[in-house]
């Protein structure tokens, strides 16, 4: 088991209980809230909750029953993250309602600002369309644990992302049944189907999330990851699937697509997920969190605890362009004072999924810095500085992600 | 679970057991010779094997311990098919040496028939390149329950196929690693790592064959399945993986890779898998049984158990080319008399991996026979009659694969 690296803080536990126990948690049911949790001492490595008892647990870091990471050495290099190593982030616990899962075909989804508002089951929803979509699907906070003023929330490395390839309708094969959106929509909303205990301003707990009405080029309503039905911890039995913008916009156990005029009052979309100055307070006035940007990093080799054999050495790992494809990649073998074109390998599976790279080095014995920066096809590259901010998003500086490997 | 479509024959089971119970069993060790179990009666479904004890158990059929099936209705939508669905078929026992699944990058295998011959481990392989290959991987007897002149062997319909990333080195970059190839050699001879019992003649034994030497082009010797270690079930440690041929020439365990002026002399080789005439006796003058050709099926909707709603039905499968992509695809509703287009969905994982397709139709209630048929970028295009052949190998009727459904 590596060790956390959520060093000096301690993620509360939200363990998949009742109603009940939510609404004594509720205050603290954001894993990303990061408080301390006073009953517990030690760091011993947590395991896995049972709603994901199904990961292998040997590719995983359990940072909290919520937040679950991918180890940088478990990627492998076949391009897709397999389902039982894909890491876990709910922003509240799962709901519970085991019906749910036996019966997804008959889960139910209310559409809004349309021209003809009405629900849909699944089963309805698997007779207006298909599509496979590869992509990489990754937190908003990944690469958190880089950012030197210590954000509050999990501090992911680069385990918070995967490429996987998700199949369902795509929202605009929905639209087109039912009849078009409503004039002067702007956003869509998703609303997911956590329960709210009672009592609750809905608005604290909810999680709700509204991106631009361009999404729905690209947006599907998902059903199905990497060829097996979407588990609840993936957001089974439906998620709306929202390529090329962070993990907390493809809003799990989908119940409500609506579209809007305005950003969900919801403090998910309001205050949380936003571009805040670091020791500010978050404010709807900063730009939210939507779109990912360029981004890579290296796998292997990425194990500090092992030595590499002098001589010539096979470095790989992936390459990510956000919006747009990644187009190069370029490797140092020394902390970025040099660098030279890597080779992407494998198959490209369009501009959402990341590549597979690799580079061939001689690498002589010693502590060597290996980095990687990505270019897309929008011709940006990756920053050797990350962009600051105070709940730490989505850091994608070259510098950041280097490894030190030891060579003999 | 599904009934076993091995009706009226049983598989005899083979255990992973100890290579001396293997030299008892090493007259039938070969699956396919489909011999019935003198001990066994019934047919109540058989349960994993225990090296393919991680297998997702409800997607799969076992025909015998080294006959492992996907069901029809468990291939998903997503191109890839999940290493824990994806079939198993092993001609003899696999190895059950422990250590060579716990130290992995100390498996070796000797390189022959170059200039200079040596052995590599598979650390040694992993410094000298790296692909990830998408391809279906499939038996050379898929689609055999359909052959009514009821060819010995597993009586499998679609699901000893999958579509998976193998991720390894390339050939041709061992072969630069070795000099190159001996002068005059025309076929690539790999060899299984399966113990051959002693006292019996090695060629009736061995897991030994011999492709096209053209096949270096593509090849890899893959120690890495769907972003996970290859697993002994699939051939791990070290597979050879020859894209667009059946299964039985991607060796699993490979100890052996020799660059040959013949074919092997293995029985495997000489007589087996070879396209001999309904009634013939197997000859090496046969056509060997190599690549793949165009292919497709339906698999939703498929179960023969399930009604589906009167109205729109979305009909979706898969579609592959064989040796270049599929280019198109028709589905007919009436048991073949109209076609009409089908549309591809999701991503182009190259020319040896499988497409999936879609195709909406409205369908009224009663029964109703839908069919498929793909053509590719050949021009080959999926024939209505079976190949006829003795062993029952490579069947690629359309009319064979077509699904009788229910609609009410």
């Amino acid at each position: 088991m590596e060790k956390l690296t959520n060093s000096g803080r301690r993620q509360m536990l939200i363990s998949t209980g009742s109603i009940a126990a939510m609404a004594g948690l509720a205050g603290v049911a954001r894993a990303d809230l990061g408080k301390p949790d006073p009953g517990a001492g030690g760091t011993a490595p947590k395991s896995l909750p049972s709603y994901a008892s199904w990961k292998d647990a040997d590719s995983m870091i359990v940072h909290s029953a919520n937040t679950i990471e991918t180890k940088r050495t478990a990627f492998g290099s076949s391009v897709i993250t397999p389902t039982n190593r894909l890491f876990v982030r709910n922003n509240v616990a799962p709901p519970t309602d085991a019906s749910m899962m036996k019966e997804p075909d008959s889960w139910t989804l209310e559409v809004s600002g349309v021209a003809k508002p009405r629900s849909f089951t699944v089963a309805e929803l698997k007779t207006l369309g298909l599509a496979a979509v590869p992509m990489v699907l990754q937190c908003s906070g990944n690469g958190r644990a880089w950012f030197p003023h210590k954000p509050s929330g999990t501090q992911w490395t680069v385990g918070a992302a995967g490429c996987v390839v998700f199949t369902g309708v795509p929202v605009k094969a929905l639209l087109e049944a039912v009849g078009g959106m409503s004039e002067g929509m702007v956003y869509m909303t998703s609303t997911g189907g956590e329960p709210i205990p009672q009592g609750l301003d809905p608005n604290t707990i909810r999680v709700e999330r509204s991106v631009p009405i361009s999404a729905i080029e690209d947006a599907i309503l998902a059903w199905e990851i990497n060829g097996e039905a979407l588990p609840l911890a993936h957001g089974g039995p439906l998620r709306i699937i929202v390529p090329g913008y962070t993990g907390v916009n493809s809003i799990k156990y989908i119940k409500q697509l609506a579209f809007t005029k305005e950003q969900s009052p919801a403090k998910i979309q309001q205050t949380s997920y936003r571009w805040t100055a670091v020791g500010e307070k978050p404010s709807p006035k900063d730009e939210s969190i939507w779109e990912l940007p360029v981004k890579s990093w290296i796998n292997f080799p990425s194990d500090p605890e092992q030595t590499v054999a002098a001589g010539r050495v096979q470095i790989s790992g992936i390459a990510m362009g956000g919006m747009t494809a990644a187009k190069s990649i370029e490797v140092s073998v020394n902390g970025g004072k040099d660098w030279q074109k890597a080779e992407f390998v494998g198959p490209d599976l369009g501009k959402y999924a990341w590549r597979e790279f690799v580079f061939s080095a001689d690498l002589a014995a010693g502590t060597h810095e290996l980095a990687c920066r990505a270019t897309n096809e929008a011709g940006d590259t990756q920053p050797e500085a990350r962009r600051e901010n105070n709940r730490g998003y989505i850091n994608n500086s070259w510098r950041d992600h280097m490894v030190s490997i030891k060579v003999a």
